[in-house]
């Protein structure tokens, strides 16, 4: 009946007999098998295992509205990269994903061609591209979400008060085009005022991600694609600390004129391939 | 470059390459390895992932001066007890120790004999014993935290106020005994209007706790101790709900007669046998 260091794995496993649910039985075990394994590889004290504890605490302390520390710690350990990869292993040619990140809230529709960066000074930047299938049919009326940080590093959502900005919801048109203005991205950190921050200090690792522009495309009958464009040349591209890069999606940025603006600009062209919901498609 | 599945945990293990501590490279390495392992078997979905962070921050909202969460969560799943197994083995007849649990704070100190229930009704009980060493030499000088819940199943931190009660610390006299009054400890369930509550749930698990009064003793020369004494009969000694009871700490409760108070009371004994910091000895 006591419980020891040979029969504790066993004797949570047990416990776990009445559970109804399978898929949550199937989790659980998968947890409990690997935490105990950690437990006894590593022999934490008490005092590392407590320093544990208050990390954690702080961890979901320091999440709210606005904030998804969880998320980020998530990211910076390479779990949700691992967990998109999981879930978007793609066949064909459609355009691979990347993470969400803990910045996405929804935004407010917006015209073709409208501009998203509306309280920032910046470079002005046209992104723009094609929604097309596997085939290179094209996908008119697919919503596009898109979301970036401003020149300064930062989200709307990181800052003081509650302007929305560096967001919007467009709609491909009929020839599968959409087209946005903004200003160029910047690469960035990621918060680290919190104990993630504290964390990757400890890990001697650097808060930076390479500049790019969130996007979260939906269009009936395919797969939700959450995705971002990630800028050519950028110091970070090598060592993201959400390891979220892939080389498919980084793009050149082309210098341009807007004529509707009458001012330099710069170019920034992402289309995106999605992937039909139905098998074979 | 690409980050995917077969890549990630190496990818992930490189980032660790500057860490300086090589202790934290040792535990952030196996954490990384088992919670990568755990993905890649389970291959959770996105709300999978996303109740799973959801958890996470609540269990941190639940955490504060008076109630820790995340310390049950360690509980229930074993943890707490094979790190307790990992920490405290014993090589001859110390006693057995167990979970600290969530409910620990610091208490004043008492006169030998003083009885700790002072806001509780209840069955009368004096707990007393002896601090000895392996080869039973009295400790004199010891410090003796008690604390316990009431017949109502609750600690004094689980209850409006801040009235501290059924809790003190003692010290063992010159022969080495200690005897305090108290009542009748009582099975009760661990708080279940959290996170961990919700997860007992799911799993088809009782939040019961067999009878008990914590105990964490402290003598110069002597490694800290941190045990309960459990009560001979209790229905959730086979079942405890944080896998703490050792066969060796349970006692049975004898009926008897306090002459001080002139009344019927409960003897509780529970004698125990420090380790030596000194090796060998």
């Amino acid at each position: 009946m006591d419980f020891n260091e040979k029969n504790a794995t066993e004797a949570v496993l047990n416990s776990f007999a009445g559970i109804k649910d399978n898929r949550l039985k199937e989790i659980m075990s998968s947890i409990i098998t690997h935490l105990h394994e950690v437990v006894k590889e590593v022999e934490p004290t008490e005092e590392e295992w407590m320093k544990a504890i208050m990390f954690l605490t702080k961890t979901g302390y320091m999440s709210d509205d606005r904030r998804q520390e969880f998320i980020l710690l998530s990211d910076v350990l390479g779990v949700s990269m691992l967990l998109d990869s999981i879930n978007n292993r793609k066949s064909k040619n459609e355009t691979e994903t990347t993470v969400l990140g803990p910045f996405h809230t929804p935004s407010s529709k917006m015209n073709n061609g409208d501009n998203i960066a509306n309280n920032v000074e910046g470079e002005n930047c046209i992104v723009k591209g094609k929604i097309v299938d596997v085939n290179n049919n094209v996908i008119s009326g697919a919503s596009i979400e898109v979301w970036q940080s401003g020149p300064d590093g930062l989200y709307d959502v990181q800052k003081e008060g509650n302007l929305v900005d560096l967001r919007g919801t467009f709609m491909s048109q009929h020839d599968g085009s959409y087209l946005f203005r903004t200003v160029k991205p910047q690469y960035y950190p990621i918060p680290v005022d919190g104990p993630v921050g504290d964390l990757l200090n400890s890990l001697d690792r650097h808060p930076f991600r390479p500049a790019h522009v969130h996007f979260m495309v939906k269009a009936n009958g395919y797969k939700d694609l959450v995705t971002h464009a990630f800028i050519d040349g950028d110091k970070y591209l090598e060592s993201d600390t959400v390891f979220a890069v892939k080389k498919s999606l980084i793009r050149k940025l082309e210098e341009g004129f807007d004529e509707e603006n009458n001012s330099k600009c710069f170019f920034l062209n992402f289309d995106i391939v999605m992937e039909s919901i139905k098998k074979g498609a």
